[in-house]
């Protein structure tokens, strides 16, 4: 054996040794740790534990599925949404193409800035602004508004771009579970394609692991091109009982966790927790007036109510902002990347 | 250095070694065995390597995205679609619970046999039969019934389980695909739920990465326990521009590779080809009748015309069965597992 043999085998065992290491010390330390030591956090890590470990509660990584809300799971919704941002500015852009809008609500009140104007018109109300801002273009158009609404825009209390809105705690899980082999999904009454463009970038999640609401789109060859156009019409609505079925329609398997924060997550939470051996229900309740938002039961946005009776009765953990979690956002320079 | 230590090292340098070999000797062999030495399979792999050494054409890993059609193209449809067989079976075993079908057609055709009369009735007729089968049920339920008529149904003609009659060349170009880091999808006409249940052993491609075509389903508690529930009313028809549809609406990607073999396909490959870089379009041409069924531009099953005409303006590549494909079928130990 020569001499520089020998050094390149040695390179290569401390090389290889270093690797051990380095993975060992992962996961030997703390893989939540904006998360402070209580019983929502002790309940994820055992859930974790027991299900990658051989033995009775075993479950193979192709099951280990796990499904999250958006809006007020990992991305703030206080003080409102961040796709009805981004609808505003639209209708405020596009409101000289329409000058009847100056008349009629919902689109008087989005004008005006009088959101209680716009709250009042209902379910159909936030339809007709949905429709008459996401629809009319191509999906790779589409898109590219996104793209650069997103680059630009800061939320109206901290100043910071919507895409640090983001609970660090949360991001810490979706990579813990990421790291014992679970397949994360994002399960949003979100647009599908409003969330698409950047759940990869922010929360490692790529765009065939996004569910969403989505509108009616079609195949159209323009100019020799083919294209997929946005009609104004709704294809599906993916809240409440919608996630359940699309979750079937999607991945075709029950997951195994799935986290909310209000009653448009409890179907999604009763479906998977009902499934067979061991399962995780995970209810994210804001708490927290100083930090975030403290709202529940009688708020209009991320209105927590049946699912918060429910979770005692099904046994979903409930964290509390406020006293489970350390921080609520990365740190500024974390989060701009 | 211990003597046990270099012992060690040399060990491990040899494992390395003989990895490494057996990495090279895996892809420097043919990863096509059973297609000829023609001009389809040359193009297929001058693609593959093109889009996965560094250079001008590299295509990320992440967007090597392969969608197949199904029927036809992996799996044989000849004399006709397995899923029909499925449902003639289910139409006999219902028929004591609705004495009306006997002179009701599409039913009374089933019923007697007289497959013209089926044929006649269209699509009108066929969305019937499907909704007649396939729906009243569970998802878990039609599941069951999928997997427990499959285990023993058998092709007429070759008496052979249909899971048997699949293409063994396309099982090997699905295979040499993921083996270079595409993830190959299902894109089918054919029923989502019922090709789920068995995709994944037969094809290598599990649930996730099937899309079909999908009757509406719902989320119910039947004696406090959670249901999907299949309703008789067409969800979506994953046929001919609805197949860019949906592959936007499930994986939000444009496809790299797309493989087909009637015009139901020829928008999911113009779509695909139609995009920007490296691009592959397959057509599987039934050109054997000897050892499977010759048919194209006439058929009511698999009509492959206006796809065929489209195939040289648009570049894609035509594997001719006869004389490409060394054996069309897997040999039957390999293939009962």
């Amino acid at each position: 054996m020569s001499k520089s043999y020998r050094l390149a085998s040695l390179s290569l065992a401390i090389v290889f040794a270093f690797s051990w290491n380095f993975g060992a010390s992962a996961s030997a330390g703390d893989p939540l740790p904006s998360w402070n030591d209580v019983e929502s956090k002790q309940a994820i890590i055992s859930f974790v534990e027991k299900v990658t470990k051989p033995g009775p509660n075993y479950v193979p990584p192709a099951e280990r599925i796990a499904t999250f809300d958006n809006d007020g799971t990992i991305l703030s919704e206080s003080p409102s949404y961040v796709q009805l941002a981004f609808v505003i500015k639209r209708v405020k852009e596009l409101a000289p193409q329409h000058p009847q809008w100056k008349d009629k609500q919902p689109f008087k009140g989005v004008l005006e800035g009088d959101m209680k104007a716009v709250a009042d018109s209902g379910e159909h109300g936030v339809v007709e602004l949905v429709m008459a801002t996401h629809s009319g273009m191509t999906a790779d158009e589409f898109t590219s508004l996104v793209e650069n609404w997103l680059a630009n825009a800061k939320h109206p209390k901290t100043g910071r771009p919507y895409t640090e809105m983001v609970y660090q705690p949360m991001l810490e899980l979706l990579a813990y579970l990421r790291a014992n082999d679970f397949r994360t999904y994002i399960v949003s009454a979100g647009g599908l394609e409003f969330m698409r463009p950047w759940t990869e970038k922010i929360y490692g999640i790529p765009p065939e692991q996004v569910i969403g609401s989505s509108i009616k789109t079609i195949y159209e060859i323009r100019d020799g091109r083919p294209m997929l156009v946005r009609l104004s019409e709704i294809n599906f609505l993916n809240d409440k009982a919608g996630k359940p079925v699309a979750i079937n329609q999607y991945i075709g398997k029950r997951p195994i966790f799935a986290a909310g924060n209000s009653d448009g997550d409890r179907e999604m939470l009763e479906w998977t927790t009902a499934g067979e051996g061991p399962r995780f229900g995970l209810i994210v309740h804001h708490t927290d007036a100083q930090r975030e938002a403290a709202y529940d039961r009688e708020s209009s946005i991320g209105r927590l109510d049946k699912a918060l009776d429910q979770a005692e009765s099904s046994g979903w953990t409930v964290v509390d902002m406020k006293n489970d979690w350390k921080v609520i956002y990365p740190k500024r320079e974390k989060a701009s990347r």
